[in-house]
């Protein structure tokens, strides 16, 4: 499948200038790459690409194309606990409300919630995540079956998979094709134990990979782990088991001293911020101008709809640029031009997947189309400040995954209908609530 | 005009039960008013409406109906301005971008750009705004050519506005219609010699009048007043001299201390919060638990697109609650159905029109219908905390105004064609740019 995208303003993070808006621009996508993105040539498109036959071409009249929004922390398969149990205090919430609830999901469960969040994924414009949840091999279905693109890491803990299971998912799930990957996971310092830990350690030396885990996303977890191994910080902790030895992906990084931070600039970890998650679960701010000072990689997520509720990358792009403003008590901190580039471009580096950081030719052909004639983008005294500060699901119009139109127009194309989805998903909520009113 | 919505979900706030959603509902319109709200009759809808001819009947297939947003505070005009000057501290922003700018507009330039945001409230189901901004003459006007009801204040200051205007703008601008209002207001204590704030408390004295005005927005604020007057905060300087006797809506209300709020309360004055802009300029997050356990009216606003920066009542009720969250630091507190309440009632009240505070038998037809039926609104285990936590202008299907659908599935009935406004405010923009770069 080859499409040519024409009359567009092209938003690459490609060219010198991250930030340059090419007026009168055009894509060439051959099967799942970009074969050409910049200005417009006489010929109609890039000399390169004579004698091509596109499948598509579409006139974008004006409207904006670049790359799509990288949601690098999320926990899709929650989507069936979406609003099931909000304005609660943390313990409640996730002890009385999460856990139970969860322990009677099924794989089948969850490969149509994740399914449910691919659909609300491409709507907003998002083309990859990286998703972190209870069964990876339903998870990899619904992503090959769905198109979207997907790292999802293992979330092993004291009570759910194991380092043999993580071994299994990482040597088969990295087969099956450029969209889903596996990567060696972990919940979190506080719910595994130090023979766990060490266990996964040998495993990341084994496979000279970098971990990925939920960090410092609360005050007390960082208390915790300091009264329970000697002082030493849930990131000290861990380097000290050396488990970032290969580099590591760091969820929230919310609580962090400058030893931490000094540690994350050494063994090269990205840090993912949740900033809605972060507030609607009152556990605090993410120093996102210190990090960007010290030059550390960063990616934006939404974490799980149960805690956010929603899978909008709009709403976390002006969060994370108002929040750091407010913490820094300085309006001009943390520029919308950067958080746009960390949201559409350093997001793809920060979870692993370089190839899909920008439109430029031999990248993959993962593409958002925001319409720029919504009076929210109106007038265009600054297009990139615009989808920052004023940007919604509203403005997306069409959503490419590796090639393949997955949401155009308000359509899906994923393999399902939207109504057949929900009512799985309504059964999943019914037969749970049943279940759980029984015990 | 009349309508008939039929086979929808009714969220009225109207009934003893204010969250309760009635399934299979109809709601009836007769010219701007509610006619019938509540559950199907076996006839099809309520006997009352027998013999009516209805000009459309809806059939809203699941979709939700309630009252329209009401956006408490905002500066229409100001999209003009909007991503012009961002990311900059707000002595630089005000003072060196913006007060320039808006000292080179007519009263042409701001009827344009009101109906630009007039657009952009009715396609995110904003039926009802309270404005203020420099040409009352020209909002009114805006207002009544694209048929959204406004609540318009002055907002005078030693700069700009009058005494005499304002009395001149109260006598003529509430004599148009049910849908434009005027109100007497100020700009901020900080901007107005105490011989003005003198004169204004005549005027409220005599017109038995609440004073609208910007209050205790940041902390600069407070204390340059506290510095001018003996210690004073502006809510008391003010009360002081008597300028609260009849009441009056407070604009952000972020720093206050225990003697101001006895003073809201002791004067019936409401408080509206704008969330996201005091973000983004790095103000505070205004005490939104503590007004509640006091019982004080509140409203929900998004303040003008030039600090915003898009007129987004989604983003701000997230924000209300789970910014209460993050202050109070417990994530039970300020629930999301409050949030709701207040967005689209209690606010309608807050600015003086609460015959627009429900859908029930004899007020307003200021309606939204919103798109159950998208992914981010599924499961349905909580519909209200859905449309708080997890809802988006994606979701606005329809929005009517005084009983005339203004917009509806993503058309707008306003009397103009959008590119007409788009280009009007463009032209707006070149002039200014260019009358700026040769001053």
């Amino acid at each position: 499948m080859n499409t040519l995208f024409y009359n567009g303003k092209l938003l690459s993070f490609g060219g010198e200038d991250p930030y340059e808006i090419i007026d009168d621009a055009e894509v060439a996508v051959l099967g799942s790459n970009i074969a050409f993105a910049g200005k417009k040539t006489d010929t109609g498109y890039d000399d390169s690409l004579r004698g091509i036959d596109f499948d598509r071409k579409i006139d974008l009249k004006g409207k904006l194309i670049m790359p799509g929004f990288k949601n690098c922390h999320t926990h899709s398969g929650m989507t069936f606990l979406r609003s099931a149990a909000d304005d609660l205090k943390l313990d409640e919430w996730l002890n009385k409300q999460i856990f139970p609830r969860e322990a009677l999901l099924t794989e089948e469960d969850i490969y149509y919630a994740t399914i449910l969040a691919v659909m609300e994924y491409l709507s907003g414009g998002t083309t990859e995540i990286c998703d972190m949840y209870l069964t990876p091999d339903s998870i990899d279905r619904a992503v090959l079956d769905t198109g979207i693109r997907c790292v999802q890491c293992g979330c092993m803990n004291n009570f759910s998979q194991s380092p043999e299971k993580l071994r299994d998912w990482y040597d088969r799930l990295n087969k099956g094709s450029d969209l889903s990957f596996f990567r060696i996971g972990i919940h979190a310092e506080y719910t595994c134990s130090e023979e766990l830990l060490k266990i996964t350690s040998d495993i990341v030396h084994e496979l000279k990979a970098p971990l990925y885990l939920h960090m410092s996303e609360t005050e007390p977890e960082v208390q915790g782990c300091r009264e329970r191994h000697g002082g030493l910080s849930p990131v000290e902790y861990l380097d000290s088991l050396k488990l970032f030895d290969y580099g590591g992906v760091f969820f929230h990084g919310v609580h962090v001293s400058d030893n931490d931070i000094e540690i994350i600039k050494k063994r090269n970890i990205a840090v993912i911020t949740n900033p809605a998650s972060n507030l609607k679960l009152s556990s605090g701010i993410a120093p996102i101008d210190r990090y960007l000072k010290e030059g550390i990689l960063l990616g934006i997520g939404t974490d799980g709809p149960a805690s956010n509720n929603c899978l909008d990358m709009f709403r976390e792009m002006f969060l994370t640029s108002a929040l750091a403003k407010l913490r820094e008590n300085d309006a001009a901190k943390v520029d919308a031009s950067e958080v746009l580039r960390i949201a559409c471009s350093d997001g793809a580096k920060a979870i692993g997947t370089p190839e899909c950081d920008s439109l430029k030719a031999g990248k993959k052909a993962d593409i958002v189309v925001l319409d720029l004639s919504c009076p929210n983008m109106q007038p265009e005294n600054n297009i990139v400040k615009n989808i920052v500060y004023s940007g919604s699901k509203q403005n997306v119009y069409l959503t490419m995954v590796d090639g393949v139109i997955r949401y155009e127009d308000g359509e899906y194309n994923i393999g399902f209908k939207k109504e057949d989805i929900y009512k799985e998903v309504k059964k999943t909520v019914d037969r749970i609530n049943r279940e759980i009113s029984f015990a």
